[in-house]
């Protein structure tokens, strides 16, 4: 729609939504701000069941005309109950029906990560990092003021989304009310799908930031990681971090049981692994009763060590990695699995890619399914076998911490849920 | 040298070291262990000044013949005063010089980080990391069993060497006797320039892992955290944070005093730059003084924000970001700054790099120089803004939380030398 084009992008252009012949479900708004109430209230004449209000001008000017104008859109919304996502928004992508309404880039990446952010830079900055790390989306939504939809109402709509696994949301804060809401829809919603968010404004300093930049009330930090933790919410402090863990989320399968052990051709990599586990709370198995060391033991020369981390050394081919990685995921006293690949010579990270993913298909035809996370260390070939893995569903990071905080991502959602006992 | 060959690759070979004509400085061992003490006899008699042992099959075995061979070679290299790095190493690097003695990747970027790694596996699938995210080294030294070149050795050699500016160590711990000497070294070489360590085996569990990958006493984490912080090295507790705080160091200005300050475009990513910030324990100044915020108010539209950080808004062009970006190094009050972007239509992530090269450039011209640091949000386009700011010499990270972590670097070793007072 465009009161002065006849046709736009060579496609047929009408004076208002109320010329258009056929049913309108969602309407995009970008015209100035002053004539949002005009054109809303021609949507809901028109009986648009929801509106994207990309123009700003509104309550973030801190101005009582912004103040007011919002006010008014949200009475004609209610009005006519149309529902409205905005103002100051930079957009919507719905991937399963590629509709990509946003000034953000247009290439962004399928698969089964709702991704909400309060935020709009960061946010539009953001999608093009899901582009750059292959991070597959379900939808993407810019929520803007917040005067109508919000991370509540998204919740209940990606509940029963079936495209939408995990949902991850940047979060500065809430409106007076809104706050009690979001915690009980979140202690639902947390029960069917993993829900990972970051909190600006964390730090005392940090919200007072957010005073000055969403206008939000961040609150007491203390009181937020007391009701994220009673919510089944997962926490994470980073915008990599939240990435990094609903990658784990959407792709990867659910433990069988608490208990964690690593596979490693480098005894460093087991060591960081180690640590990073016991920073983020894992069961880390170690030693392995010794039935367990006997099986790994088949896979690596007498050097190796079979404790756990099981470390293969160097040596470690593709028999081995496959080998391991498969018994360890047929043993049934074992829950989740990490394996470790330091970029040397003798094993090019493809073929040690491939060797995971047979392990795990194997696996799968023989009916088994538990967590395995990747953590692969070295340079373009590495990143490129990163990238492979993920595409085969496997969560795969550069350092062996990262796969230990994103593995522990995954523990905490089925403890929540009872899927591994504490 | 080679017993069988007259010629390898093209060049003459000799079949001991003996037989060459010159002098030689240093040697590779490379052959079966058993000839290692033979070999290094012949070194020893010829006037070789270190030899670096490639060969494994020494202590790190576990058996009395192999404990037994390296004390061999321990007396041999002191009879004849060759040092000896290793056994059991995958090699050296030193870049100034041009050699790269290792069998890791070849391609090693130059530059002034040296790094030190106990762990074999991890160290060369590390090199192959330095080269994807284009980390200048000046040098690389595998340690492997250390019989006698250790840590304490290699940093007084680094402390007078002009190639390198920053020293990165990945330690899993020490023989008997060994750490006391690393320590006192290390206290003074971090008054002449920084030291990063990551410490495998932080963990109880972590510590188990040491003992059976080097086999050294990890030794109580409490301890360790104790000494390190009155050595004054920085400790980091993952290999990325080791690399990236790197960086900081090797390619910063030192802090003009404790005060930071960040510019942004977007809010979301001050609001993350903010709370990074006060985790990593920086004097992160807001609100700032009137004046100064009025200074920045010349950069931003009504609705931006000058009380810091300071939000230039989305709509942020390459002038605003390089007015106050020069704006923030002339002012004398301000210790440091932080330049964060996000990634949108109105500014090209080049010539947002430009734009903070043109300011560090300008100040440097007038005689001011203080620490920079970017965290950029984005996809590709930004990931090359990034890599081509750290060709010209300016930390850049893919979040705000990464640079305010390596801020946090710069200033930890400028308050421990005493250019920053607390």
């Amino acid at each position: 729609m465009n009161p002065k084009a006849e046709e736009i992008l060579g496609l047929k252009c009408y004076k208002s939504v109320l010329d258009v012949p056929d049913e309108v479900d969602f309407a995009v708004i970008v015209v100035p701000s002053r004539i949002v109430p005009i054109v809303l209230e021609e949507c809901g004449k028109k009986g648009v069941k929801a509106v994207q209000i990309i123009s700003s001008g509104f309550k973030e000017l801190g101005t009582p005309e912004g103040v007011e104008l919002e006010k008014k859109i949200v009475e004609i919304g209610r009005k006519y109950n149309v529902r409205i996502i905005g103002p100051n928004t930079f957009g919507l992508v719905y991937t399963p029906s590629k509709i990509n309404a946003s000034f953000g880039p247009r290439e962004v990446v399928e698969g089964s990560i709702a991704f909400i952010t309060q935020s709009g830079a960061l946010g539009i900055a953001l999608m093009g990092w899901t582009i750059l790390e292959e991070i597959g989306l379900s939808a993407l939504v810019s929520e803007g003021n917040k005067c109508d939809v919000d991370e509540a109402d998204l919740l209940e709509f990606f509940a029963q989304d079936p495209h939408t696994k995990v949902v991850t949301i940047y979060l500065e804060g809430f409106a007076p009310g809104e706050g009690r809401r979001f915690f009980e829809v979140a202690k639902k919603f947390t029960k069917i799908k993993p829900l990972i968010v970051v909190k600006g404004g964390r730090s005392e300093l940090g919200e007072k930031a957010v005073a000055s930049h969403t206008g939000s009330l961040a609150g007491s930090d203390k009181i937020y990681d007391a009701v994220f933790k009673q919510s089944g919410i997962i926490r994470a402090l980073y915008i990599d971090q939240m990435f990094e863990w609903a990658i784990a989320l959407s792709l990867g399968s659910s433990p069988a049981g608490s208990k964690v052990v690593a596979i490693t051709n480098g005894g460093g990599a087991g060591v960081q692994f180690t640590d990073a586990a016991c920073d983020w709370g894992l069961d880390f198995w170690t030693p392995l009763p010794e039935d367990i060391q006997s099986m790994f033991r088949k896979y690596m020369p007498p050097f190796g060590s079979p404790r756990n981390p099981v470390d293969l050394t160097g040596q470690a081919g593709i028999e081995a990695y496959e080998g391991a990685v498969y018994e360890a995921l047929m043993e049934p006293r074992i829950g989740s699995v990490a394996v470790l690949y330091c970029r040397v010579a003798i094993l090019d990270p493809m073929d040690f890619a491939k060797a995971v993913i047979n392990a795990v298909n194997r696996a799968r035809n023989e009916g088994v399914e538990k967590s395995v996370v990747v953590g692969a260390v070295g340079g373009i070939d590495t990143l490129e076998a990163i990238k492979y893995l993920r595409r085969n569903k496997i969560p795969a990071y550069a350092t062996p911490e990262r796969a230990a905080a994103a593995l522990s991502a995954i523990h905490k959602w089925a403890k929540w849920v009872g899927i591994v006992k504490e």
